[in-house]
């Protein structure tokens, strides 16, 4: 299955993709959408982020090369490979569906960077699962750019602007059921170049860690998300103008267009 | 005006609060709710948090006495008075309203503090607002108990847990508009002994300027929450049997029970 929450005629709705055309449904999958019977073709919707979480979970430092990398190349002294999974916090309000504009801001020196991640869709509210348990709660996997201003992630207290800016967080374009989470490719192209490539089965913490974790102390609401991090390094910077795809075989390819923030 | 948002007859409602009782809207204030005519009794209800914020912010370490007692007492080596104004995150799933009982994770060693707060509620969408005209997105204010487990917060890399256990953001019970957030008086109690009281012109970073600087990156929604910091000491730590009351003379009482969790 493989569904998406657009917009179309000034509605939001969630859709199936079926025989490369948008089924409609009246509510989230995961929460016994049903078709209206109503079609639409792909090239006359606006994709939204296929979910608006309540709790935005993000796992940050998740794969060894990438701290390594970011450690010694931002200069990053204080970065550590963790010892447990201990999970971050994003916020809904940077999210942008593909196809959307990321805007920097214009106070911002740069490098504003991509991190190409997998994104976890939680589809039943979930409370202590064991390891064996965890996925049953997961609705299904889709992607995330989690853009990161780096000199603003050197000099703030918190990640709040640096990663949480308006339009720092693309979601989309569709979530996919029936992948292993452990064994999918994630690509970065920069206006058609491709810039990173990396496989998720070097995750520090497994996705069937993270969930069991969590669900260990917080209880865990469908529509939640959880991104998975980003593995080697993250350059060239983006710059107006680029397009910036991260892109895996099953999910599709959640495509953003860089411009200049108005000063 | 002084408003709740309550459950009463299993459903959740919005209420204003006028002689006593207890005046149903059909929306909260801010986004244009009014009188269904129904009223109840505030003895019938049970409070909830008065909003579930789409993005839940805290303004962490906001008074230079409780940075500097923590670091001290707690040994938390890496706290800083901080240079400028950076906003963390909570997660909503945490929240509980007064009069439910706060969680204590069986796995917890301790100490469970509470951090008494004052809480700014937005009311309109805002971006780029000047010091100025701060305020004019803030629906009202109500109390917040940011409570912390110390042993997670100094071993995480995270405050996901020490921060965000189920019930650890007890929120309300009333938020009222037309005070000055700079000249509050906040209390907190255990089972009827007052153990702190500070007052909110301590602030490192006034109201003012949090949401201005907010405002400059992130557009603030209707909903969304800002917990400002507490001051002074946050002792005796809490345990179960406890009845922690965090309070301000115009907002009322914020009354949380503390029991043990199940293993």
């Amino acid at each position: 299955m493989k569904w998406c929450r657009v917009e179309v005629g000034g509605r939001a709705i969630y859709a199936l993709l079926e025989d490369s055309r948008l089924l409609e449904l009246d509510g989230p999958p995961f929460a016994g959408g049903r078709s209206t019977g109503q079609r639409h073709r792909v090239e006359d919707v606006r994709f939204l982020p296929p979910v608006v979480p309540a709790n935005f979970y993000a796992a940050g430092a998740n794969y060894r090369f990438h701290v390594e990398w970011a450690k010694e190349y931002h200069r990053m002294s204080a970065l550590k490979i963790p010892e447990q999974a201990d999970v971050g916090y994003r916020s809904p309000s940077a999210l942008i569906g593909s196809g959307a504009d990321i805007v920097i801001p214009a106070d911002s020196t740069g490098p504003v960077e991509y991190e190409g991640e997998l994104v976890a869709v939680i589809g039943k509210t979930a409370k202590r699962l064991s390891e064996r348990e965890a996925l049953s709660c997961v609705a299904g996997y889709t992607l995330g750019n989690d853009l990161s201003e780096r000199a603003w992630q050197i000099s703030d207290r918190t990640l709040w602007r640096c990663k949480n800016a308006d339009t720092f967080k693309p979601m989309g374009p569709f979530v996919v059921d029936g992948i292993d989470p452990m064994a999918q490719s994630i690509g970065v192209r920069i206006s058609g170049r491709t810039v990173s490539e990396y496989g998720t089965s070097a995750m520090l913490f497994s996705v069937t860690h993270w969930i069991s974790r969590m669900s260990q102390y917080v209880t865990l609401h469908p529509g939640d998300v959880l991104w998975l991090g980003c593995d080697g390094a993250t350059i060239p910077a983006l710059k107006p103008g680029d397009v910036v795809e991260v892109f895996n075989q099953a999910i599709g390819v959640l495509a953003n267009r860089v411009v200049p923030g108005e000063s």
